[in-house]
């Protein structure tokens, strides 16, 4: 408070907070008419032009007249995010691929590099010269010749977003990885930042996605790993350390399948890709499509395909169950390979979640997909790194 | 923020927030001098002035000299709850004893009525007519003559906080239960908020116990149900209806033992009070301090009763292990009858929850049991019963 309180810098905050806070009404959600705009931030309609003329001379936005829309008389004109303005590289590690993508703002994904790795052999120096790589092919193709304003990183583990340490992720092999510092010394002066998936997953649909009207979400991405990203009255729920949402290796049933970590039927050894090929007869990488073809063998009705759906279809119900009785969100986002779970065997999870619920947790509670798709954790990734821009469009 | 735009309410607005903030304080910690008040507000000692004397005029706080203390010279003079002052009636039920308590600011139990009940047979009318008898009778002891400013009630049990009604309270047979109502027809004008037993706890911890330093922490608590309370972030963690924290009925082990709800090897099937006396072969009804008999037989040695004590360790470090990798908390505070299994058994407990953390989330937790030993929910239910007179002192 003691700095509002020096004349002579408040206005020019007052000036950078309102700036902000239209850039970040357009990148929430796209293009917003002046009167929209004028609308939500409560400021007169010539306020709100010096801002948007202001945002305009900074590249950041653009009027345009929308195409399409069928009504008559003049269109009103609408500010956007400025086509080839500046833009953040979001990547998205997973285990068997990582996604460097350019993405511009309000979410739009330009051109994205994808790099295909083995289970278990990517090193973080590789990464970094991934990451490189990716961020040089993006130039080249014209897609990433604005203003580069951050890289985000999406990591299957935990991670201390303060500081960009890796924890732990096993289905890496990494422990204890400064990849933020490793990623800046790469890069230097740009701003990083290095988020879990699931956690940057959340973020990203409660920003543009299935959780958008949902300010209790949890996003349960379900890879080589499971994790879960949990959003609490509209806050990320992060935990003392940013570790909340490891919940891969609660154990479902000790006298389960074993699990690589040692134990003995974790969610993770249910559920996680691994653990379907395994059920499948098919073990070996779940790199390369794998997992995707078990889904689409079950689709097209194959038997054994389809009978490992519906194994699995209990325990992630089970999983989900001890989320709601825990968290009592309003929505549940089933990513990755759960996505196509919930889809192949909607009913048969319905049932396991209903089962194991207690009380009326469960009672309209909106199991959903990712409306951003695979890309929600890349698309969070991207959203992170925009902070400094969002906060301070100057 | 309109409101604050009106000249004539703001000084007035000013002045109870200002009043609000020297209660809080003064309630939260006890005695204050006048010097504590004047560094924690930020206001000058003129103001604080005024303000300590409005509220000594409005008989919530007394000026006095500390007793005792070591030092030499004039001793300043502290600012404390008046005793005498106004009080809060908080309600613990439990499932085999109702506890109706006059509870003064600052958290003092000033005298407590004690019914017990038998497990299963309470019914909410008749509770109403405990909450009455033991509100005449605190009455009757000179305990609660001075203003009532509320009922809190701590309910075994799921509960919509905004509107008093129980969801499920299983161990009471309780579904839907308009509880709120039914306690403010019996008395009319005086203002009831209801709430979940281990949110209260929880509460109560993080105002004035365990939890004080604490802004993520998770109060387990075991009784003949098993539920959680969760702060994160210094916020109750609630979910959409308020039922977060219904771990009970998680299932640690599908071919554990049965357990009343239906289901196999629930948490409560495992280390609820019914359950730890039925592993001790001492069926029957958990009431008249019988599982404290068995705690204290563990106590003396008697080896049937440490066995139990020791079987149970293994699936409570589980359920906190469960916790931590779902939320990440820096603390858990075990209250009930796990507060008697923490002591009896750290050792085991703690490396059950070291065996079933994921990662580092374990590293650094403190396991802790209540400050406010069985009193945490009472309390709970009292803090949130004064709600109204510390947000309006007047």
């Amino acid at each position: 408070m003691a700095r509002h309180r020096t004349a002579a810098a408040r206005p020019d905050e007052i000036r950078q907070h309102n700036l902000s806070l239209v850039l970040r009404h357009i990148h929430g959600d796209g293009a917003l008419t002046r009167a929209e705009l004028t609308q939500r931030l409560g400021l007169s309609r010539s306020t709100v032009g010096g801002l948007v003329s202001e945002l305009t001379r900074l590249g950041l936005v653009e009027e345009r007249v929308p195409t399409g829309g069928a009504g008559v008389g003049r269109p009103s004109h609408v500010v956007g995010p400025r086509r080839g303005g500046p833009f953040a590289v979001g990547v998205d590690i997973d285990v068997t691929r990582v996604t460097v993508a350019a993405v511009g703002l309000g979410g739009e994904i330009r051109a994205r590099q994808v790099f295909d790795t083995e289970a278990g052999t990517l090193r973080p120096e590789h990464l970094v010269e991934l990451i490189e790589a990716g961020i040089r092919a993006l130039g080249c193709s014209g897609h990433a010749d604005g203003r580069q304003c951050g890289i985000g990183v999406s990591v299957p583990g935990t991670v201390d977003i303060s500081t960009g340490r890796v924890g732990v992720a096993p289905n890496l092999g990494w422990e204890c990885v400064q990849l933020g510092e490793l990623i800046v010394r790469s890069a230097p002066g740009v701003p990083v930042v290095v988020g879990n998936d699931a956690d940057l997953a959340v973020l990203a649909e409660h920003q543009r996605g299935a959780a958008k009207e949902s300010d209790d979400v949890v996003f349960l991405l379900g890879r080589i790993g499971v994790g879960a990203g949990i959003m609490s009255g509209g806050v990320p729920l992060r935990g003392r350390d940013g570790h909340a949402g490891e919940i891969g290796h609660n154990v479902l049933d000790p006298s389960g399948p074993p699990c690589h970590c040692g134990k003995r039927g974790c969610i993770e050894a249910f559920i996680g890709d691994a653990a379907l090929l395994a059920t499948a007869g098919r073990p070996g990488s779940p790199a390369g499509g794998a997992v995707a073809s078990l889904f689409a063998d079950a689709r097209a009705g194959h038997e054994p395909a389809a009978h490992v759906v519906r194994a699995a279809a209990e325990p992630l119900g089970r999983t989900i169950a001890n989320l709601l009785n825990t968290l009592n969100p309003e929505r549940v986002i089933l990513g990755g390979s759960l996505a196509a779970l919930l889809e192949l065997a909607r009913d048969d999870v319905q049932a396991s979640v209903e089962r194991y619920t207690f009380g009326s947790a469960t009672r309209g509670v909106q199991l959903v997909v990712p409306a951003l798709g695979e890309d929600a954790s890349l698309l969070g990734a991207a959203e992170v790194a925009f902070a400094d821009l969002l906060s301070d469009p100057r």
